[in-house]
């Protein structure tokens, strides 16, 4: 077998995977329908089943599925371990919902988020506060569905039981991951450290380690292999997590699909804006205490403040932190308690998700 | 055995598994420990505690507790039913931490709603904003939880199955029923079968139908008994919301735990004032239009619109309506499936639940 073709096969598997998914939660969404007969209950059910079908990069179902192949799982018992994957999916959906009405983002993947887009009602302020009250419904709505769809995946055995678990624990944290990172917010200055552990609980663990260990738990994996895939996903996903708060200021719209002054005006505390916080000095200080978090920043300022993380050295930090954890990712891939056709696509995630795309 | 000695037997149980529930909630939360050591966020688990141990009436445990014994549940295997109702009584407190979020309410149960006891940044408006995101997401973690709670006590057999399937549909029936609620604020005055239709999903189903139907099913009751449990359920349900809509605009404030221009403030589109809105001509109907839904409501203008509540005969129709409901509800009673014991603490609660007390 020569790489070209392992390579192949490993691109097709992960794009099957990923129209089973769509395909899955069209499925379950499509079958749910709102117990009330009301056009606009029925224009919320579609938004919904809209902004988890349309879009998102399905990364957690991907990962669930490579954790579970990497720990043995075979494709006749492969359901399950799509089907959590899915479950996963459908829980980010109602997070990002949540998420972005708490941040009072206005698009996402391009387009309006749930709370503006519902933003409709005759009149300002009713027609904002629906909005966010709506999202807020239909984000609990969407976690309340990942759920079922979870259960029926594990439901009966051992197996399923550690995966359901492994649920519960990531739930906690990334919502405490949450409450950290909008504490932060309350806070002076952004901090270093304290940015470290918001990206380790709302991104590495909850991205990448919790979906990898519970596809591998689905597939029965030893104590051993869960610890790989922690020394794997916790620098992936620090280093996922970096690398997008380096897109959220210096990203292409276009390919990120939310406007590149988002991050800035919303004074977004990441581990890039603490290390510039932690070097600039006089000018270039207040610059950052001024319009870092100003929502009224324009192009002219957001421009002053980009030179002042590249100046500072803040960028190129962070950069290293990245290549850092991307190659610790790597590293822990070498275990051998990892089947290696799933180290060699978990290799391929790893440059994906960690890449410049500048 | 006379009436006497079975009321306080029934009186006792009442108490007991009101005292278990609370020991259940508050071991299961003492041992929930936040994943990151930070003081704000063991505060934040701290304020989530305290509201779900210190307060609430445990309506849905008890209605949980006496659906599973009116269908045979006995003792030996109570632990069950006791704690299917608390994962029921921490989802409920979830579901009120977004309603006072979605409400802006400032009081709950005589004390700061999560979300106002939260607002403690440093500065206006970010602490405001704070405190929203911080109810959002403890709301989101009382309902997680509340599911592990309910997996633990319904997983195994196909009675737990049966009660989880309830328990999935009543929530998607509550947060849909939410959504309509909501929906009708942005609409041309209250609607009274909208407004019917609201209180059938957010209260009589959520709060006494499905908690009697997912008792019930974890003592395998068969289908007849869940029906009957519906047909005194969804009467029940609806004049225990009529009768709270009623105490919201007249009630005495030490007894309802919010200031009592709340609902009239917050424009609350409930029955009793679709009925109003449906009856009132001329200046009446200009006062309604007015004052019902203004924040700046005094306590002068509030005894103008309670005036018009009485001299519309919109009081006297829902205090009817909700004799009728209690009526039917009592009448359900009498279905031989239910034991009996249960149907005699089922009648004493539906006397609580529906009383005149002003």
């Amino acid at each position: 077998m020569t790489a070209g073709i392992v390579d192949t096969s490993i691109t097709g598997m992960t794009g099957r995977v990923r129209r089973r998914v769509d395909e899955l939660l069209a499925d379950f969404l499509d079958a749910r329908r709102p117990p009330v007969g009301d056009p606009d209950v029925a224009e919320g059910y579609r938004l919904l089943r809209e902004f988890v079908v349309e879009g998102g990069k399905r990364i957690r179902p991907l990962l669930c599925y490579w954790g579970w192949r990497g720990a043995g799982g075979e494709t006749p018992h492969e359901d399950r371990a799509v089907t959590t994957g899915a479950a996963l999916e459908l829980y980010h959906a109602g997070l990002l919902i949540h998420d972005d009405v708490m941040d009072g983002s206005e698009l996402r993947r391009g387009r309006p988020t749930i709370h503006r887009g519902l933003a409709r009602a005759p009149r300002w302020p009713e027609a904002e506060t629906f909005g966010r009250s709506a999202a807020i419904l239909l984000g609990v709505l969407a976690q309340a569905w990942a759920d079922e769809l979870l259960a029926d995946a594990t439901v009966g055995d051992v197996r399923g039981r550690t995966a359901r678990e492994l649920f519960n624990r990531m739930r906690t944290e990334v919502v405490t991951g949450q409450y950290l990172d909008i504490l932060a917010h309350t806070r002076a200055d952004a901090d270093v450290e304290q940015a470290l552990t918001v990206i380790r609980y709302k991104t590495a663990r909850y991205t990448v380690e919790r979906p990898l260990q519970i596809g591998a738990a689905l597939a029965g994996a030893p104590p051993a292999l869960l610890e790989a895939y922690s020394r794997f996903g916790l620098p992936l996903g620090e280093a996922f997590q970096l690398r997008d708060d380096v897109l959220g200021v210096f990203g292409d719209p276009a390919v990120t699909g939310k406007p590149v002054l988002d991050d800035l005006r919303e004074g977004k505390r990441t581990v890039l804006m603490a290390h510039a916080y932690a070097r600039a000095r006089g000018p270039e200080r207040d610059l950052l205490r001024t319009w870092h978090g100003d929502p009224g920043l324009d192009e002219r300022r957001a421009a002053e403040l980009r030179q002042v993380i590249v100046d500072t050295g803040a960028l190129d930090e962070v950069e290293e932190l990245i290549a850092l954890r991307a190659g610790q990712a790597i590293e822990a891939l070498r275990d051998q308690t990892i089947a290696p056709e799933a180290a060699r696509a978990l290799a391929v995630l790893t440059e994906r998700l960690t890449r410049r795309v500048r």
